[in-house]
């Protein structure tokens, strides 16, 4: 069942499926964190493992609130979530932050790993920060994360944030595993400066607009108001939940009470009329299904003969020899063959 | 190679490739016809015929103006594609109209097939029409309808519009498939009324005003200048193309020079900066991958078995005895061990 791979020490030796269970219950950080790192793992034996140990946790899954969180680098989103998170500690509640680091799907190494963000949260007893892969694949980010919740959860967090970037790509996958999806904005710069796109705003819960203080709460209060007016032109969602406005300051402490007010009342108002546990069963199932595509896609591009017919496949294409239909046949029928031979 | 399946006479045999290459070619709307049921057919044996002939008819394509156009119920696409294909038809342009049909994903049947929509511009014979079925799969509309339009330039048209519903279904899909996406809105209705998404704005490179005429052409005017307003604050598109906004009449004849000219300038200025080919070879290239997972995912549920351990799983998942990822594995293991055994 595979030998050490990793190069650093804590790797050497790795955890049976038992252990990560009884580490993960017993809210022990390390063993959390390495099996996080486990389900980001794509070894085929880390797989093995990854799932038999999600499926163990399953039955201490489900009691958090997912909050997704994004917004364009400079909005303030480690700030916001730092001075967020340290008003839940406050009131004793216990926080996991899952930041998704798009660095690494490029230069496969992570940019915000060794470099702690969000200073005094991070020392938090009561919280979990832990950067998270992208992956390198499309549906990367969302099978990847969407375990490391579960893992989170089945470790007592009562709240786990989802962090994402706000430059489109992983948005949707966010969304599609969060229960509550808020965005920041910046007030005064003009939605059309910030670059998130309308249909992200339109997935929007509620939007959060920082650094309400200083000179720069007339701008704040402001944008409120415009954005609430904008969220009228928008369809109403099929929640039935009117997405909230709010301003907030990690300098002033604004905002953040309001906030967990706002994901509790969000949380009432879609246990009630069933929206909540409807969302995550259609979450659920759109998972399933999105996996089997990609373990399939994963499975076909597991040859190096087929990597090589795509890539003559392209060039075909290109230069206009084949319609991309019958290439795409050509090297789905070179890979039924491969594995009936 | 598979006997006569199709009960209206036209089906009772089946063209041989070479026939279908050579009337295509001929531009006999008879055979091209037969040969777009044939690309929509998923029978086995239809596809393969299919395919090759998609292959045969590769040289004489790429030739044409690409177009989708979309918009709800009511704004008036019938009526605003007959009034321009007329004068398209009346400057001597070949015309072909694919309209995909959404009522046959869930009857089966179709609502526009026997219903004759633009009936002028369906007795000109400069022009084609014709109803494509939206297919029952996800990347179903995209396959077929592509194919439709190779088969289209084959035949000599020089310009196919491809139109769709506005309800967010499938213009992301058109929208990749084609050169030039127009979007049609009404004026004075308010955009929240007219159900369109933010995100469909974003995907346009011209918007029409449709009923731009009598009482209503103040109105048309004004939202004229109100979406070129909106327009700005969008990220501007790869392109390098600004998107037009224009007004339109059927009955005073409003604007469908003007809509030629847009359509014509566009290719210039994208044929100009290399967008034009670059956007050709991106769809392609997208196509051959969503169309080898397609084939894939088909390839899966081609098996009862597999059906049933899919529904089985289904279950689990909603009663939390598995997680998607473990349960889309051995949906995965069923079908490879099926294949190899």
């Amino acid at each position: 069942m595979g030998s050490p791979t990793r190069d650093t020490p804590q790797y050497a030796k790795r955890l049976t499926v038992d252990a990560f269970v009884q580490g993960i219950l017993a809210k022990d950080r390390t063993i959390l964190s390495r099996a996080i790192t486990l389900v980001e793992s794509q070894l085929p034996s880390d797989r093995e493992v990854a799932e038999k140990l999600v499926d163990e946790i399953l039955p201490h899954t489900g009691k958090s609130i997912r909050i997704g969180i994004t917004g364009i680098p400079g909005v303030g989103k480690s700030t916001f979530i730092e001075a967020f998170g340290k008003h839940l500690t406050s009131m004793g509640k216990q926080l996991a932050v899952l930041a998704i680091d798009p660095s690494s799907q490029k230069t496969k190494g992570s940019i915000l790993g060794d470099k702690t963000r969000m200073n005094d949260l991070s020392k938090d007893e009561k919280a979990f920060i832990r950067p998270t892969s992208a992956g390198d694949s499309l549906g990367g980010v969302a099978n990847y994360t969407r375990e490391a919740i579960l893992l989170c959860e089945a470790a007592g967090f009562d709240l786990i944030i989802v962090e994402t970037v706000g430059v489109g790509q992983s948005e949707a996958q966010v969304r599609n595993m969060v229960d509550f999806f808020l965005l920041l904005m910046l007030g005064g710069a003009g939605d059309e400066l910030q670059g998130i796109k309308k249909g992200i705003m339109e997935m929007a819960d509620g939007i959060m607009i920082t650094k309400a203080d200083g000179d720069n709460l007339k701008r704040a209060t402001q944008a409120q108001s415009d954005f609430k007016h904008a969220l009228h032109l928008f369809q109403p969602p099929e929640s039935g939940w009117i997405p909230k406005v709010l301003i907030s300051s990690a300098v002033e402490l604004r905002g953040l009470h309001e906030t967990w007010e706002m994901i509790n009342e969000f949380r009432s108002f879609t246990s009630m009329n069933g929206y909540l546990q409807s969302q995550r069963d259609a979450q659920n199932k759109t998972w399933f299904h999105s996996t089997i595509n990609q373990i399939l896609r994963n499975e076909i591009l597991n040859h190096k003969s087929i990597l090589e017919k795509i890539e003559m496949m392209e060039q075909k294409i290109n230069s206009g020899e084949i319609h991309p239909g019958a290439a795409a046949r050509a090297v789905v029928n070179d890979f039924l063959k491969l594995i009936s031979s």
